[in-house]
């Protein structure tokens, strides 16, 4: 039987999604439940093999076995074997043809940053502190600028042979964390962070907006902002069918 | 000099406010940062003795010193001395009749409780888990009874020969986690999570509306609702004026 997991997880104690063998990591944590449960040995694949720290409230995972538990047990002998910082949220039962990377349309981030001079405690796991004064204009006038179909080298530390990336959509929610919503049909490595770093730099008047235009016209990534630091990145939904629903 | 220091700390590995042999306390960092920025052993007093992992967004601490280091170069002091879970928010200087308990004349504190059958792992810190389908209109019924001058016995473990309390305002936030806003000028000893455990349990239909009014007139501990666990709790604001300030 195969299945689509949706899991959300507090990143912070783990080296990422990926099994590595330097320490804790969300797929071996996984793997391990699963295994448990449906008396094999599993393994899984994931819509996106987040950084060490990066968070997620919706990644999808799929995994098969051979026997037919259904999906309801699954989830429920999951959590009971899970830590308390990854929690599975739902489990269905998928063709076998379901493949949670090259099935993937769109994925939406959240990238939190929180501007107060002390930073909060309650969003130092979940949000980056970055004590500047924002322009919330300026960062949704270089927003609509990144909206679209273009080359993203600037915007990672890995390029491929190619770069072109659509961006669906970024909002900026004006909330204490400063809250940026990032969808795009694939993110090249490190692009959220790098988005993030930018349009924070924008906001604070580090980059003035029209260095976005410059930006999606050069490979150059010593010209965009910094990447942000992954604790405040979060996978938050993986879409497989178009048109997105909001 | 006098200072009055508005605090905020993330309790979860805290044995509460309070100094202990056991375990780290907010008091102990407190005392320790300040003592490390003014050079002279600081002893440092509460407005609220917080339970071990009870949460404060806005605890207020006195501290005095012999000398007269400005209140913004105490705040920057103690931030960089200080764990990350704990920080400091604002000090101002008072006059020396100040007093933090004594003085205060409400206490805001929030109980948040996450009803999803899977616990969201982003609130495992913050909410209790209580999967129950909830009538909200329930709650505010109850909690419409619970306003007032009342004798409060039943809601503490601890009662004193006056357990006469004012609640000025309770209210029920209808988020993911829900979130309870309570308010009175003096809580008993587990007040607040007795309130918030009775509320739930209101809510929940384990106990009837009409029992509050039962409950208002006896002191029996055993006839209220569970003693929420400590770590949905959190201390909001504490104020030192009348009329409050929403």
């Amino acid at each position: 039987m195969h299945y689509r997991i949706t899991v959300s997880y507090d990143g912070t104690k783990y080296f990422g999604w990926q099994k590595t063998m330097f320490g804790p990591s969300v797929q071996s944590e996984l793997e391990l439940a699963a295994s448990f449960v449906l008396d094999e040995k599993i393994q899984c694949e994931a819509a996106s093999r987040t950084d060490r720290g990066v968070h997620a409230r919706g990644q999808v995972v799929q995994l098969c076995s051979t026997g037919s538990r259904p999906p309801e047990r699954l989830l429920a002998g999951m959590n009971a074997r899970l830590p308390d910082d990854i929690r599975v949220i739902e489990v269905v039962e998928v063709e076998e043809t379901f493949h949670p990377t090259l099935g993937a349309v769109a994925k939406t981030y959240t990238y939190q940053f929180c501007t107060d001079i002390v930073q909060n405690p309650f969003f130092r796991k979940f949000s980056w502190h970055y004590p500047h004064a924002i322009d919330p204009g300026a960062i949704r006038a270089a927003a609509e600028k990144l909206v679209g179909t273009h080359d993203f080298s600037a915007f990672t530390t890995e390029p491929k042979p190619d770069n072109t990336r659509t961006v669906f959509r970024i909002e900026l929610i004006e909330a204490s964390p400063w809250k940026l919503v990032l969808t795009a049909d694939r993110f090249l490595y490190k692009m959220a962070r790098t988005l993030a770093g930018t349009l924070a730099y924008v906001g604070s008047g580090k980059l003035p907006v029209e260095s976005i235009d410059q930006l999606l016209k050069t490979p150059d990534r010593t010209l965009a902002g910094m990447t942000a630091p992954p604790h405040g990145l979060c996978l938050e939904r993986v879409y497989y069918k178009l048109p997105l629903e909001v």
